[in-house]
């Protein structure tokens, strides 16, 4: 008993809130402290205070707060352009490395602009013109110092097999053209206003499982259609799942492949590869990745205007149009039955463009330890690709591959994708002719070099490694797009995270505790295997909020487990159970359902309190000596906050008594089992 | 410091298993009993009692394990016709609770019937079909003592609703009987399904404050289409909102209205009213309300029969079809576009008709204290409806009303829904002409008071005190039922509910915890006031599993709080603050994401700490001094079974250290800031 003296004599002491029909029992009942009530709150309060936790968790406005009215004209100015905030402690120091930076993910995103743009089924200049205005917009608006913008390959990917399914691009070239700008237009309008909104928070929904397996599938897909430049296939299929891409890949076997272009592109590939797997060993070496597919480039073009290869079927880009982004707001369909399918187009693009561009701002954000908001990145993503679709652009959005160089390069600010900007503007205007013969397999091996960092294996593991669920999310995502589609993949990726969540909610785990020793200390006796039961009492955790979806689940559990512990006592010939106390410390709330059900176990218990009485009268009169005031036989231990707020709403803290419920699962032990704790 | 003392000597003396890191630092650093690292289990284990715990969480096979084969025959067979195992113990005491509850019982459904067919837009003898072949089926194979089986108003509704928005009753009325059985048939094919494939929890879906709304609304909907027999309008609307039924009831006033039909129902309306206030007032006397309605038709037929009011507009049923059932297994669509029609009503009617029939069982189960297998239920309903289909009924279910008379009038067994039947039977075989000067205002009346048993106003009331949003879910269901439609108001409880679970996910709730005075307990100082925050600590409390769809949420909120308290801090220029510690017993479980947003905390935290030593170097390194080796700044405090698995398994325990994982917040607190603990 020794050790509890001390709690026992300063609990005396101190609580003068104690309650009344614990008083004056004689010693061996101790003083317990009691659970808090908190104060009612105003029921407006409590209102606003959930939305905004919900909407504005981030506190955007709290800069907003106590200035005069020019200063929070030039704060909002600066919210929405932060470049007018960062721009001012701008130095030469910064500039040298963003203009580094800069320069060096222009050499990366020439070749992929061009590829990229092959794989939403549109000319080489659109993928230019997409690395023009858009990182110029995000310059000002965005808040990420070390995003590179511009087209990437899932999304471009996902919006060629998305807008195909609708209009055929080599018959109607103007008429799908037209659907990309409206669906880019929708994009962006779509991303402006999950900010604006600050619904933000939606695409939390694509669990990070879900994106791995996305990302890697969509990396097999993207680099399956490369095989069409790489081999030189002429006739390839239109669908992007392995099969389909498979049977055109052999069917084309005997006649299709040309030797020429398979040279040319292996020899290219491997050398990327070589120069990837240096920038991999030797971080400092970083740029020889991030060069080597503009060398690439250069070498083959030239090489192939030299030999004049392309009269040996090696196929070459030709001609892209000189000159910058031309207007497109008129091509943009306001109208008509192309209006709803660019929309539905623009959402899931913009959805899948929100993800990648919020999932690399955080990343980097966590590592350089800044701030981002979220619902105000959205708003300048969407913004920028709005502008895009009114001058020729399709879906930009953060790239992995040039932000990760750019942060390596030594990027500061937004300024690099100016400098990128301008290289790509210079592009534009003087160098296309120079592409002329660069040769697709150049642009295939390019594209897939970059596609394989999206393969993610020791996530994948990490995955595995971690929850099971998640794996199996995951490699859902994975195998439906590579089986099926992309949008199967996206699907099927959706589904499998809220199934999840539902079932979280509708099967949550329940605990048996028992005493760690010599501690007041009760923990799950799975997890604790030196933790003992007190005799005669059963104290069960409920691991989830009790709500509707499982209430039912958490009553019946609770009673399963005090039928099996009970036959477990009798088999062994051990007294009975006399008190279930439950721990409510994770059950963060409670509707009520939850209520009934806990109404429904306490009238269950009452009627076992009952059997108990009739068949073992003798230990039940004993018991009662011990226990004094207990009767019958649930307590509660530490309902939080809301819970106890519900449970005096309610009268269920009334019905069952106010003095079962306890701080704590000790507390409990101590007033209803003394004896047992005390023989430990 | 005399109340540490203890439980540091104990400690001491038994943990065998303390960190190194903490050996031999000096008196001042207590021992502290590790956290549990449970056994690695088994994955196929692992699964199939995940998969167990969703599907069979009430453990149906027990009674099989360790039986001879011919044993478990019969119990299988028991299993599914319960009345083999509980007619062996049956008695003539028993016999004659039951003969009593189901004589009662009949009394009362005979005139509900009739007038449920009508709502659902079918002859009268319909309903008398469906209270006479459902109740037997169910009385073999359903274990619920009390439930009273045969056609209810809500889902009478409902399926009229449904159906005349396929087929109009009135022009195509064979096809439109079809429709009806089609959609029995897969009402009840739905209900065999769901528990079969043990899929029973999904009803749990809809909350208890959704279907208060829903039956609220569906009432107050029912009542108002009596309007048209009650006051004996011919032109009355199809749709059943009450805006429509209000212009319908208006536009016939000045030339529709009946006053003879007027005064025979409003008299016996209030007759039955006055049983009801009656059977309220003494519970003794529930017999009163129960045997009113067939008295109200027994006695307005005669004085119909004798006033010939029939010949003044008083509207009568007219003809009821005698003898039973005939067979409508050729009326069922099984192909055609019909199929699907039916099927589809079919779902709804029957997951509607399952919830009802499921939330009867367990109150009457929890009342009498026996248990109900809710899958078996829905096999035995399923059943039940399949055979009616065949045998021209339409859905029948648990009655509300009637279950509450059977229990009342001391059933014991599903005998009294046998002898219900064969007075249904009887009925049917010799006294429907009697039938035929029954006004229709009467069965209109007797729906009237019966569905005002459906307005559970306290129910509301009780719903607004314990959960807001609860309340918005349970007017939504009413209004989207009053003023929309029957599904409107379904589709909206429906949304509400999963919005509730969504939100939860997405926005847990976080606390700061506080040191209850003079005890070990950590607690919310929101609820317990007299709570005092440790200094140069910051406890936060996570309040739900750490989720991909929360983790950012999480991670940023508990940014969040440290930043506001340094503010605080530094406003009142007290020490910083070097030490989070993250309260883990609610979280439950962690996915990657989960892992993920904590490793980007502890990154976050690191930077801070970087910052703290060089600015305040001094305080740090008193600190440091302090506390022996606590270099980061992160704790985490009582990770559950799953978590600390998963915190092991992704190594995030090692790269945080594993010795700043403890059992408690105290034992955390203990070894960060032992002095400010000791001061207090």
């Amino acid at each position: 008993m020794a050790h509890h003296t001390d709690e026992e004599l300063e609990t005396k002491e101190i609580d003068t809130r104690s309650f009344s029909s614990s008083q004056g029992q004689g010693t061996n009942v101790p003083y317990i402290h009691k659970v808090g009530v908190p104060p009612k709150q105003d029921l407006f309060k409590e209102f606003t205070r959930g939305a905004k936790e919900t909407f504005l968790s981030d506190d955007p406005l709290r800069h907003f707060k106590g200035q005069s009215g020019s200063r929070k004209f030039i704060l909002g100015l600066q919210a929405v352009f932060p470049i007018l905030e960062w721009s001012q402690s701008y130095n030469l120091t910064k500039f040298r490395g963003d203009l580094i930076a800069g320069l060096t993910i222009a050499s990366l995103c020439i070749p992929q602009d061009i590829g990229y743009a092959k794989l939403a089924n549109l000319k080489p200049q659109y993928g230019l013109y997409s690395s023009f205005v858009p990182p110029l917009i995000y310059a000002f608006m965005g808040s990420s110092r070390d995003i590179a913008i511009g087209p990437v390959a899932v999304v471009s990917l996902l919006l060629g097999t998305l807008l195909q399914n609708e209009i055929d691009p080599t018959k109607n070239p103007a008429e799908y053209l037209r659907l990309a700008f409206t669906a880019t237009f929708f994009a962006g309008i779509t991303q402006v206003t999950l900010g604006f909104l600050r619904l933000g928070f939606l695409i939390d929904f694509l669990s990070h499982a879900a994106v791995v397996g996305f990302m890697a599938g969509a990396a097999i897909t993207i680099g399956l259609q490369q095989l069409k430049g790489f081999l030189g296939i002429t006739n390839f299929t239109k669908k992007t799942d392995i099969v389909s891409v498979m049977k055109s890949v052999f069917a084309s076997a005997h006649h299709g492949w040309n030797w020429q272009t398979i040279l040319i592109g292996a020899s290219f590939l491997g050398f990327l590869l070589f120069a990837k797997y240096i920038g991999k060993k030797n971080r400092k070496l970083f740029w020889v990745p991030a060069i080597a597919p503009l060398i690439s480039v250069v070498l083959s073009t030239i090489f192939v205007y030299i030999t004049h290869a392309d009269k040996e079927g090696v196929q070459i880009v030709n001609h892209i149009a000189k000159g910058i982004n031309p207007s497109s707001v008129n091509k943009i369909y306001f109208t008509g039955e192309n209006l709803l399918k660019g929309f539905r187009i623009g959402v899931v693009a913009g959805i899948i463009a929100l993800t990648e561009a919020v999932a690399i701002g955080r990343t980097f954000a966590a590592m350089k330890d800044y701030q981002l908001d979220g619902n105000k990145e959205m708003v300048a993503l969407g913004a920028m690709n709005v502008v895009g679709s009114m001058t020729s652009c399709y879906v930009a959005t953060g790239s992995f591959s040039r932000s990760a160089v750019n942060y390596m390069a030594g990027c500061q600010t937004a300024v690099s994708n100016i400098v990128m900007s301008f290289v790509v503007f210079l592009t534009l205007e003087f160098l296309t002719p120079l592409f002329k013969y660069t040769p697709n397999a150049i642009l295939s091996a390019v594209i897939i070099s970059a596609v394989l960092g999206l393969i993610d294996i020791e996530a994948a593991v990490l995955i595995w490694k971690i929850d099971k669920f998640d794996f199996i999310a995951c490699m859902g995502a994975f195998f439906g797009v590579v089986f099926a589609s992309v949008e199967i993949g996206l699907l099927i990726a959706v589904s499998i995270s809220f199934a999840k969540i539902l079932l979280q909610v509708t099967r949550p785990r329940t605990a048996i505790l028992g005493r760690i020793p010599r501690t007041k200390v009760y923990r799950n006796i799975q997890q604790y295997p030196e933790a003992t039961k007190v005799p005669g009492v059963l104290i069960v955790r409920v691991d989830s909020a009790i709500y509707f979806s499982n209430s039912n689940y958490i009553k019946e559990r609770i009673l399963r487990w005090l039928t099996d512990e009970e036959e477990l006592l009798k088999a062994a010939y051990l007294p009975k159970i006399q008190f279930l106390i439950v721990e409510m410390s994770p059950v963060t709330d409670i509707d009520t359902s939850g209520i009934r059900a806990l109404e429904e176990l306490h009238r269950s218990l009452q009627k076992r309190d009952v059997e108990i009485l009739n068949k073992n009268y003798e230990t039940m009169v004993l018991s009662m000596i011990h226990t004094s005031s207990c009767f019958f036989s649930l307590f509660l231990a530490n309902p939080g906050q809301v819970v106890i707020d519900k449970l005096f709403a309610s009268d269920f803290a009334n019905s069952i008594g106010e003095n079962k419920i306890f701080l704590t699962v000790a507390d409990a032990v101590l007033t209803c089992a003394p004896k047992a704790v005390e023989e430990v």
